[in-house]
């Protein structure tokens, strides 16, 4: 495992060749995923650590990848916390009472993930006795900006006006949440690594709406405290979408990997981020719903952006799409594979 | 009207305050708006030049905005090309029969807008009849990219998936398509100059899911043969959200003025655009749910960025959100012109 190259590569080590991994590599495009959902919801499967495993494993088995990712959701802590939640068909999650005013963030309960979350923990164990050393396995945690949206919206928004409207008429009570949640989110996270995951990825997916003041002020200090208290125990990965602006405040943040989206070339990107850190991206998942060249053209276009500089992890902006073509999926880890081992 | 402060922004001239008009100042948020919505759809009020005039004249009358824009939707030549839509309540607009293949493009009609849409060339000669120079009037049209997005998803979308699949899979289409929105929204624009209006700005909000190369080949041209076929003939502003990392591009494409949103410091923005094109921008529209004073520093922040610079019009990072109180809107347009003449 020490060998394995994605974690040299977050080390920023050289390697034979770039590793890749993919969001939501384990999902509704592989087959084998639609016909266990047919018999088990979303939370069942997250919630049992056989199936969790099973799904985990489905990619290992089909993809030529260099890291298995827990199957989990990001919302789980909150339901603990007194947020429940369901996920509605065709609409995403849905919290049965979201957070409208400061008072409800002094009603969340505190938690205890070793407990309330204990069956992601027997997973990851599970997970790794089934990996026997093949790949690493990843865990998971969404970043405080992102989990507060989902509390106060409910679901999904398309312009998080609810979310903002909280942070900037409750600046206290926005904090207070925030604590709550990076104080929840860094145990959760440290009882990952306690339960035998080889590397973090912090999800701040929709924190791009944030400019970079608002970005300072508002998420910033909090996403931080999660990387402090996880610190150098195993390499961490801190993934947004929409941040080519916040870059910089991202890796001021923290993390030894940025994640950044299609919008941004990655030479660009990591330019600005630093080369002191590593990177993880980018090629839109959308070219992966074919045709193929375009999507092994582009997958060139950012190894040659990249030119060999190790620290580079091959992934796509954000998750695969459902209606993904599972051999598209297979051809583009194999060939990231073999042209970045033709261009050391 | 030559001395309208909106007007000598847009070409960069000096001015006694910074100019302020609102994306959808007028709307929802509007007491007299609803009234008028209890009794009229979204698509009457566009389309009968007496309705939409009122609704384009209400936030002149309340507002001390230096612009006012015509009330009209982004979709409309889509129904005369041979694609109907409706407005569904709470979801947006739905079109009829998406185009979903290369050949529906081929079966788009050819659209005479001072024909097919006349009544909105009569609502502009209306409109200007009831401003008599007050203040001058802004014409709209989408651009290329965004229209074909509805087109294609027949209405929102978040991961735009489908257009992206199309227009990666079938680049002839994707570019047919293109070139005939271009060829109406042209003519659509050239028909709205003759009837009388001021400036005109292209809404191309949605290709900041675009990165630069995908900019460039798949979007750039088409919005590039508008901006020509203008010409010079008025003031143009080209706008689109989540475009830090395509600010050049746009630029490159056309435009007199860049409206950039929130996402990115507006003196970062200008840099990159380059201090020859105005800029148009760019506070968070979240800001003026409240509480105010926070709206007021966010503002100052925007003006202190600029440093009196001339060529900037203040304008919200995307439309006001319809349960923003009209007292905020109004306390925000004269803020803008007392602040900004008090750093003169």
């Amino acid at each position: 495992m020490v060998t394995s190259r994605f974690l040299k590569a977050c080390r920023r080590e050289p390697v034979d060749a770039t590793p890749v991994w993919f969001m939501r590599q384990a999902g509704r495009y592989m087959a084998e995923y639609r016909a266990l959902r047919e018999r088990h919801s979303l939370l069942e499967i997250c919630r049992t650590p056989d199936l969790a495993t099973e799904v985990t494993l489905q990619p290992i088995r089909r993809v030529e990848v260099d890291a298995a990712i827990l199957f989990s959701d990001l919302l789980l802590p909150l339901e603990p916390m007194g947020l429940p939640f369901d996920f509605v068909k065709g609409e995403g999650p849905q919290l049965e009472r979201p957070i409208d005013r400061p008072a409800d963030v002094d009603r969340l309960r505190d938690v205890e993930p070793r407990e309330a979350l204990a069956h992601v923990l027997d997973a990851i164990a599970l997970i790794q006795r089934e990996l026997a050393g093949r790949v690493p396995l990843i865990g998971f945690a969404g970043a405080p900006f992102t989990l507060a949206s989902y509390a106060i919206e409910g679901g999904h928004s398309s312009n998080f006006a609810r979310t903002k409207a909280f942070m900037y008429g409750h600046p206290d009570g926005w904090h207070r949440l925030c604590e709550r949640l990076a104080a929840v989110v860094a145990d959760y996270l440290a009882a990952q690594i306690e339960a035998g995951i080889d590397a973090v990825q912090l999800f701040d997916s929709w924190v791009g709406v944030l400019g970079p003041a608002d970005y300072r002020e508002f998420a910033l200090p909090h996403t931080r405290r999660i990387f402090e208290t996880i610190g150098r125990r195993v390499p961490t990965i801190h993934f947004g979408t929409g941040t080519a602006a916040i870059l910089h405040e991202l890796r001021e943040a923290g993390g030894d990997v940025i994640g950044v989206d299609w919008r941004i070339p990655i030479d660009v990107a990591w330019e600005r981020i630093g080369f002191d850190r590593a990177v993880q991206g980018n090629l839109d998942p959308t070219l992966l719903l074919g045709p193929t060249p375009r999507m092994f053209s582009q997958a060139d276009d950012i190894l040659s952006r990249v030119g060999g500089r190790p620290g580079h992890i091959f992934n796509l902006g954000h998750g695969i799409l459902p209606s993904t073509p599972v051999e598209h999926v297979q051809m583009l880890a194999q060939y990231v594979h073999s042209a970045s081992r033709r261009m050391r």
